[in-house]
């Protein structure tokens, strides 16, 4: 294997979201390629995006994206179901760097751990009537049926950080409870947010059924990308200043505090930039 | 009393909030006031605002104070508690025609109201991190004391209507519990999504707690205030096209469905615009 390294390999990933959820796929991708720095920018100013129509999570999307190639990063990261769901496929037409998503790596895993063909899926409200999990499943094995479910108190819920709390316990009862129902054996986890509320979800569905986090497979997937388009920093690269930057569009004290209870390490700077003048 | 009517007074008045919760206000203006003209903005693509910081908000009211004024409003009513805690008193400054918000009339009654000299305030974060409905309370009556407790979860819990829900119920409860134990007479709803979760929160608080809905009031000083300025359409005009303009700069549908659910009569026409660009 060639130890070449192109110029543009040393420049970071872009991974944006529309708050602090994503910072667990960020979270994954720094154990996955730590030699890999990250640019990642949380649009908490307009955050939640999963209760929005998909021209406005588009211009929204459009606006980060112009927003990260002003700091020069190699690829982007849509860490956010809902924006990968909306705003995912026009975009890789508009640029000249590769993106992905967390959508179509949460789909595969799912597709390949099922053994009843019966798959469910919670995220917000747009991902779900979206049909975009739906759709990516049924593509890879038509065999497959899919049973979706919106969940939009758990946003709210994890961001007030009720993670081990009988409210929230009932509410994911309630959402849950279909889903019980159908049998299902794998279940994705849709929303960046709802990795958080991991063992609570694994306690209702129990354990035939198979949590789905696609963070873990959209970091192996940005590997072999970022391999496959010779921007990989590889494993010999070995950067000394600081690996990670972090940009937020409103308040970046709260930012820092939910980020610190995520993220293995303390981050200290964070910048608040406005979004709408990209 | 003259009833000569400037021609400024045939115009409309703006009123904003963050979303559908203003609704309740433009409802009580439509009530006290059916002779005024209402051009009402609704930022569904960046709610909510309770959580987000000063600088925000501050940005967001004027972007929509510009846009109010190109539909020639003659007065601005902020049918936002947040919007009224962190950015009136500077808008106030920049413009030239009358505006109100909803604290200081639900300050008011909260102060005439009270006859123990404790009064409650429920509101988001960021309404009670200001700290302006204890500093109005006390500026008018500095015997009284002010106990505060943000609601985070109170908004998306009435965004997704579960009104008469065991869920909403106990969070109710549990955020209401300190401000029983304080024996409070008197509480105010600083939160224009809260007057529909009125009768559990009085249930919860009992018989002896007078609630406080801002947006009577805040009727009442529109009111005063138009007629002050010579601007009152008076009890003379009767207009006889759309009275009631709606805007909001997302998903039109969707605040549709919500606005059908809390104003007296259907709307149809809603317009989407792009708040960003004002």
């Amino acid at each position: 294997m060639s130890e070449e390294i192109s110029n543009n390999a040393l420049a970071p990933v872009g991974v944006f979201d529309s708050g602090v959820g994503g910072l667990t796929v960020a979270r994954e991708i720094m154990r996955q390629l730590p030699n890999e720095k990250i640019v990642y920018f949380g649009d908490t100013a307009r955050v939640p995006y999963g209760s929005k129509s998909k021209d406005t999570i588009l211009r929204y999307s459009r606006q980060i994206v112009r927003f990260l190639k002003t700091k020069n990063v190699k690829a982007i990261v849509v860490a956010c179901n809902t924006a990968s769901a909306l705003a995912l496929e026009e975009i890789r037409d508009e640029i000249d760097m590769p993106i992905i998503g967390v959508v179509k790596p949460g789909a595969k895993v799912a597709v390949e751990k099922t053994i009843n063909k019966r798959i469910g899926v919670i995220a917000t409200e747009a991902t779900i009537n979206s049909h975009i999990y739906t759709d990516y499943i049924k593509n890879r094995d038509n065999d497959i049926t899919v049973f979706s479910k919106a969940c939009p108190l758990f946003v709210p819920l994890v961001e007030e950080m009720w993670l081990k709390d009988s409210v929230t316990e009932e509410v994911a009862g309630r959402y849950l409870e279909n889903l019980k129902e159908e049998h299902i054996d794998t279940l994705v986890l849709g929303c960046t947010h709802y990795p958080l509320l991991r063992n609570m979800i694994g306690n209702i569905m129990g354990e035939s059924v198979t949590l789905v986090n696609p963070a873990y497979e959209t970091a192996v997937s940005l590997g072999e990308l970022l391999v496959k388009n010779n921007l990989s920093a590889g494993n010999v690269y070995s950067y000394s200043g600081e690996m990670y930057d972090f940009y937020v569009s409103d308040a970046a004290e709260k930012f820092k505090r939910f980020a610190n209870s995520i993220l293995p390490f303390r981050i200290e700077n964070i910048s608040q930039i406005n979004i709408e003048e990209y």
